[in-house]
């Protein structure tokens, strides 16, 4: 079993296990949503499917006593096609996302509300397997579900299932912050870049790279805490989740903050070979291609390799690399080393560029 | 200036100045939604808008360090059509149903997150008026907005505009709670029932009641303060929020939660004679009907009166009154006095018998 299976099984926990249901036709419509005894069943299946991850009661405001006044608040929706994908589904990102949001901000993320907006016609089967992979991806990232909302729309009025996930963490040592990035920091990649957005645009675009390219989906959280706590505070300077938009838009976002000119390396990025393959006959290079596990961090030139080797330790990590440093303050710039040695600078795509994604 | 005119301009602050756009026919494309560029210039002409609601970056955990360590946490999808309508709009709807959705559980509102989920081809000007909204809402509520999402997808992937917002409050009273709901108490409603549904139906439907019966879409948090800081703690069991589902599904999660009859009196609800008639043209009882803007409250006998007295003196509870008491402990029974006497047992309803508004 390669790494990348056993990581997919500790994510996933494995195959779960679907609550039956009564009609294998099964489907929600618009009476779902409309606040009676309809809506509560539906409420109750998802509650139960969801098991032991889940706290409350799906209508109200859950009220929780927190280990401290210091929070991360944040939010993001999820609308990804296809909602079920090769090792993975729209509720597996959608707990990732919120997750991983609140990790790299230094919290520990403890508690995810859930609204789903489902299309009428959806059949059951599929939204409870979606709900089940809620329940395992939140059980690997050690967080509860505490609240939440359903709403069933007309056909055409979404695409499928709307997924949006809001997340509370607790703030226990000082936070990260992007106002901290400075000259001659390292900048490091957790892991190969692109395999999320080749993964889906293989399966989109009927092109076959699917089984090859995997989505990089995993919930960070445990790796962010294993490297915030093996090296001094303040060592690591700023974390992000590389989404959308890709390691480019990463890169710029940090490049603008600091006024500084970033440099990294084509050679040194990691990659999947099969993805870097697919990328070609798309036509499309990969630091602009999202992913949904793969952490990019900026850390003090004499701990980097220390942070290397702690990710190096972690299933997510163990393709992580420097890939490159935050060069002087003469103002906002990326620039990225070709294969070839030559330098070129990189600009910020306007967005008709980029695949229509996350 | 009527009196509910006057509420409606204490909600909206006025007239809400829009921020301007370059071009008239400045549409939202599935290009604000690819990371790059464009989607930056979207989320800084929505925060923009949003002035001085809004504390953080759109995309990252906002970090807070908050009162109590003791949370109300919870969240709501907004879909309603049309998303703008008489006097409001999804924006406002957006804030106010988690607004009062933390404020029925006796936690202060602090911080809400705001997603916006756009379909492509939506107007600009359209998307900045509904921003516009939920800033005067925010403003009007006392809450920030602290973080968010703006994601864009294809025509027929949504109606419009979907709308998500996550809301912490703080504990610094004992929460209410629906088991504390026991024989003998009070139940009030804080305002009429049924315009918003009736509002919107009409808009929908052709009808022309729209002038006459606004939506009661409202922020009712300081309402609330007022009422939970005006009797001594426990006099107030239960607080509801009467929305989707409307009086009836309210009456019975609470009649299933304490085990009793809960009986309430037709000629004791407070209707606009004009939502009446609606209603009746429409073939639909207004206690199926859901608000935005009207508290269920289930008041120890001996503090009803100071209670009603109290909602009373707010422009939004000016029409409170005693409906209904809870009987004894016999079972889950919802029974209804109508107005000629006869008392009759109110089913809870199956679902398609609801019009399908929130």
């Amino acid at each position: 079993m390669s790494a990348d299976q056993t990581l997919i099984d500790r994510v996933t926990g494995g195959a779960a296990p679907v609550a039956a249901t009564a009609n294998p036709n099964e489907t929600v419509v618009l009476d779902h949503g409309t606040g009676a005894k309809l809506s509560r069943e539906l409420v109750e299946r998802i509650s139960e499917t969801l098991g032991d991850v889940y706290l409350g009661a799906m209508e109200d405001s859950a009220l929780l006593e927190l280990p401290t006044n210091r929070i991360a608040f944040t939010t993001d929706s999820f609308v990804v096609t296809p909602i079920i994908f090769g090792n993975g589904d729209i509720g597996k990102i959608a707990v990732c996302g919120t997750v991983n949001d609140l990790a790299v901000s230094g919290a520990r993320p403890l508690y995810l509300t859930l609204s789903l907006i489902i299309e009428t016609g959806m059949p059951m089967d599929e939204l409870l397997t979606i709900i089940a992979s809620v329940r395992d991806t939140a059980c690997a990232a050690g967080v509860k579900i505490v609240a939440g909302d359903t709403k069933v729309v007309r056909k055409g009025d979404a695409g499928r299932l709307f997924i949006n996930t809001a997340g509370v963490g607790v703030l226990e040592r000082p936070p990260t912050s992007i106002q901290s990035v400075r000259p001659g920091q390292k900048i490091l990649l957790s892991g190969y870049i692109g395999n999320h957005s080749i993964h889906l645009l293989s399966i989109r675009e009927g092109l076959g790279f699917e089984r090859n390219v995997l989505s990089d989906c995993a919930p960070l959280n445990h790796m962010i805490d294993a490297v915030l706590n093996g090296v001094p505070a303040g060592k690591i300077a700023s974390l992000r989740d590389v989404t959308r938009g890709g390691l480019c838009a990463v890169l710029h976002e940090h490049a603008r903050a600091s006024e500084c000119c970033i440099r990294f390396e084509r050679n040194a990025l990691p990659i999947l070979p099969e993805a870097a393959m697919a990328a070609d006959m798309l036509g499309i290079d990969v630091i602009h291609l999202a992913n949904e596990g793969c952490l990019c961090l900026f850390v003090e030139p004499d701990a980097a390799d220390d942070v290397l080797a702690i990710l190096h330790r972690d299933p997510a990590g163990q393709y992580a690399a420097i890939i490159g440093e935050v060069g002087a303050a003469t103002g906002a710039q990326v620039r990225l080393v070709e294969a070839d040695g030559s330098e070129i600078t990189i600009a910020e795509l306007h967005g008709a560029e980029l695949p229509r994604l996350c």
